[in-house]
């Protein structure tokens, strides 16, 4: 209950300024050589400090498999991982044990649980987000090599990349801070991006992500949709407010005759509004689907606030803080995407005699 | 696995031109009263025939409770229910058996399955849905009597109701058959599906849902957050192609200064961009989001598609279709809504020793 | 949660005295040519009133499959199914509204529940099993041919079959009222529950089974062993007090030495104190396990008990029950044992890449 | 899938010789002060050294506590944790790659996975109890106090306890090194060890484990039986060839009348053959069971085998190795019992409304 995933799954622990994430992928099957490198890589690109449009903190986010592997191929019994967190500073969070952040966690994990660990958020930090980059990109070796996922920023604020996704170059998403692969619209999100770090003010976006290759047959007909599993997990980013595939909120302006994607001879569509799934299932087609996320809550401003009892007080952010998520969500966006398709395509394996 | 749920759990079956729908919901607990006539008002919302903008097919939908309700009242063992298909004709659709429908499953299921109830679309038919309203309406009887949950028509293809929902009279949404309870864009709605019924097309469009009076503390914070379990349960639904809550897609566009709700002295909050959630968990604001639906992929015009081999054929949809789904839609958003919370509510109350 | 299997599993409802049992099978694979025949036979088994050692109540256990099987094959979609209740009379039972049987589970559950269906037992029934051997007698026909699954009853009350089932010939489990292949035991154990039956008493026993020919690999290696999944599916029916597999309890009294199972070269071994099964995964030899069953509660002599309210009664067994559920329990025990190795087979298909 | 619980739930990793164990707790509420010294006394009964009749391996068996507690309280969060392995010597494990011990899981895993640490048996060493006793005592801090869980040695080989458990000093259990609270017992049940060890041989055994002043009310009634998981968390336990509760296999040799649990008017019974369970609900009496262990597999005597081709070998078990797993294995079914009743607590707290 509550993990990640349905028959490969990831169950996580970790807080903000505890002293380690980690987790426990099960169901992960023997035989794989695994490519370390990839997993560090995939962490590295979500990693803070990277660029100078992202925080500032510094965190190695090295990652320690502890069981599953053996000289270097999985055993297929449970991966559990660990990443230390080596920079925690507590006393930064005193402030906060009895203030309540506008647009943040704390007031809802008070009165939920009654006793929390307020330090950095605790367990609603988006530091959470390291267990997935690890578990989905050792996922993502399990797809068939052809299965190629991409996910890009397609808009920062109001600046929105306008080309199809057809029409970009998906080996330059990684090329710019920004990780949008058109140069033109990046250097403007990334302007924009300074200029809001400037003000101590934050932005939202979105990122679309692209999924090529992926095999007809992919999700599961009633409550595990391939569409309905992509959506849960994206949900569940910490700063995720929506998530549309294919024709998505455009579609509910059409008509059945525009909206039809109607056949060729070899199976595939001429058009693809449906976004590579019908019925829940994934039909060979590209798979595509685009995520909102809400700008950041902290802020480097005084803003008016709470404390638990309800008195006023004053908040201002301190220290090292995304001005936009966007550019770090790319790699988390992408290998969820890539652990939701491995669950699913273990399961399918099992639905033919 | 693939159930609705974590905790208080349904499990469906039924397929289009089967005999006989129906489910299990576990980890009901024992002791409701149950309101046998609000299941059946809301298998009624939901049933074909019941206005001239839907479906013509006719069907009782009567729910017959099988076990795990006894003089009346909930027993806490499982609550098997049925509702028989009383106007399955399965002649109707032998042009399907050889044929895939654009924008339709049937392809996907035979690549899937290899073997598959292809009359009325099988497994893949929205009549499903009966299964969740039954539970649905049965899990809201849980909730706390002051939770209101009412979605609307926020769209039909291009025509918005322009007012945010505050303006809104919910008591009117059912007093039209389109369900927008603003009567003056209801109108509008209803000329266009009628005209878009007539040219044999289909049309589009999108749902409101608001849950109001939800206590705080409902949501998990990991995997299971509110906004998650919502949208999955909502892109399950058939049709839909999206999802947003709170301030959603357009949230994306916002800065954090503008997009922070500030809180009031009582801990309710001066705005709601969050739409009622922060880390996962409800605050006690209203929780909103909308959700978009495309067009019904059935049109009852002639279309360009292939057969199994590949060859191409000429189809044309007959028989009764719904040119619009967005009414008979509006009780299953709502009632999915329902079981969601109802689930979370169950879990919440185990989190404090 | 709470269901029979972990990937292929079983979700079930019914009540003694309510119209219907059934249940669901879900992640059972398409493409299966079901033989329904099985299917009746096994229910047939288990039915009451096939022979003279047995309640004589009549139901004609048939069961009727809604949905997931199309043209005598499966969909690979949930499976549906009911079995009607022919032979409920709730007259019977109004005398126990308020009296609690002893060790019956009327104050169980009364104190579990406060509200419950209290006539014939309701949820505690162990009709409840016919929706088991519907699931299994399905499952069954997903393993491969060559696995022989063979339960028989080998002890009633003092009566014990005291021959090593290998010297026994299986094939002569049905060929009389008791199912013990031994037809000189059978005989004293027929005679035997004749005897206690007429005295109005009932008796317990025990069943042993035998799995032949169960491929190397089965069973998980850690919360999912082999054993623990068979002893959790047998612990779950009604009567029964306990499991032992190979060596069992008396393997407790013995020494490493003694006990080892050497190893042929082919890689089977020369002994079999493991019962088929080393780490929770089974090695290619027989499988054998023993289920305890206690002698039924009720009984057709005057018993003191109590009311719910504390108060003293007098309580008589009335109408049909079993002396002895032994024989009954054969097929009830073979296919829940088959369902447990189903899903296991399944689930280790995914476990190398 | 292939967690402990149901709800409340633990999941592990680790192997012998890996260089960490540990596991997460899920679902685990907020609020409770945790006696950290039960935890590591609960270890150090466990752990290897203790006394001259267990293995003379060292391991310090410290657990660190990564989440889920702040300030020495539960803050409802996933609780992780870990156990350094301090004695692995990998060296003396080489000859077991290619050599498959009799009865042990060498050649199963083998052929499951086709790829495993054989180092001390890898994933299939009994040290993953360690994981079990961490999560168990924890669990055991949200039962009432009241609840008592007193497990003790009951046999050893041919050696029985032979008073029953209502004659016994469960205060005594851990007076001596086996763990028997019956003085006379337990010093021929520690001869005994000693002569087996001192023949490098090993010997079986059983536990009885008792739990007084259950709630009436633990346990479900169809899937989720009490005696059901507590079977299940038992045959998960590596040596175990049995369980048995109430009258258990002795039952089955009785008569219905013999075998009743008449009531007294305080709703208490007479006898309790039932073992404090009804329906799979427990009723207030003690809860008891037995568990069966078969002799450990390694001995310190030479023993004919096979390799991983077929070719006859020599082994000779080396090192440090258990004569008998009785007295260590006590504190696991012990805390193994908690988790199981703190679970089953959990879930009946929902069963109401």
């Amino acid at each position: 209950m509550f993990n990640l995933g349905n028959f490969l799954t990831l169950s996580t622990f970790g807080e903000s300024h505890g002293s380690t994430y980690g987790g426990i992928i099960t169901n992960f099957p023997a035989g794989l050589e695994v490519d370390f490198s990839e997993v560090q890589y995939q962490l590295d690109r979500r990693k803070p400090g990277q660029s100078k449009i992202v925080t500032q903190r510094k965190e190695s986010d090295t990652v320690n498999f502890l069981s599953g592997i053996f000289e270097g191929k999985t055993t297929g019994t449970p991966i559990g991982f660990t990443i230390e967190n080596e920079n925690q500073k507590s006393k930064d969070y005193g402030h906060l044990a009895e203030a309540y952040r506008p647009s943040h966690a704390d007031f809802t994990y008070d009165q939920k649980y009654r006793h929390r660990d307020y330090r950095g958020g605790g367990k609603s930090s988006a530091r959470e987000t390291v267990n997935w980059v690890v578990a989905g990109s050792l996922a993502k070796q399990l797809l068939p090599e052809k299965v190629k996922i991409n996910a890009y920023v397609s808009s920062v604020g109001e600046i929105f990349c306008e080309k199809p996704y057809q029409d970009l170059d998906f080996s330059k998403i990684d090329s710019n801070d920004v990780r949008c692969p058109d140069e033109e619209t990046a250097a403007k999100m990334i302007a924009r991006i300074k200029e809001i770090k400037k003000e101590g003010n934050t932005i939202g976006g979105t990122i679309t992500c692209v999924i090529k290759n992926l095999p007809v047959g992919i999700g599961e007909p009633v409550f595990g949709k391939l569409q309905a599993e992509l959506a849960k997990a994206m949900l569940n980013i910490n700063a995720c407010k929506g998530f549309e595939y294919g024709s998505g909120f455009c579609g509910a302006k059409m008509t059945g005759k525009d909206h039809n994607d109607l056949f060729n001879e070899d199976f595939s569509t001429k058009t693809n509004l449906s976004g590579g799934i019908q019925g829940g299932i994934s039909n060979g087609m590209d798979v595509y689907f685009r995520v909102a996320f809400k700008p950041v809550a902290t802020i480097l401003q005084p803003q008016q606030s709470i404390d638990h009892e309800g008195n006023s007080v004053i908040l201002e952010g301190k220290g090292r803080h995304d001005p936009c998520v966007l550019p770090r969500a790319v790699p988390i966006v992408e290998n969820l995407a890539a652990f939701v398709l491995a669950d699913l395509f273990s399961i399918n394996k099992l639905r033919k005699i």
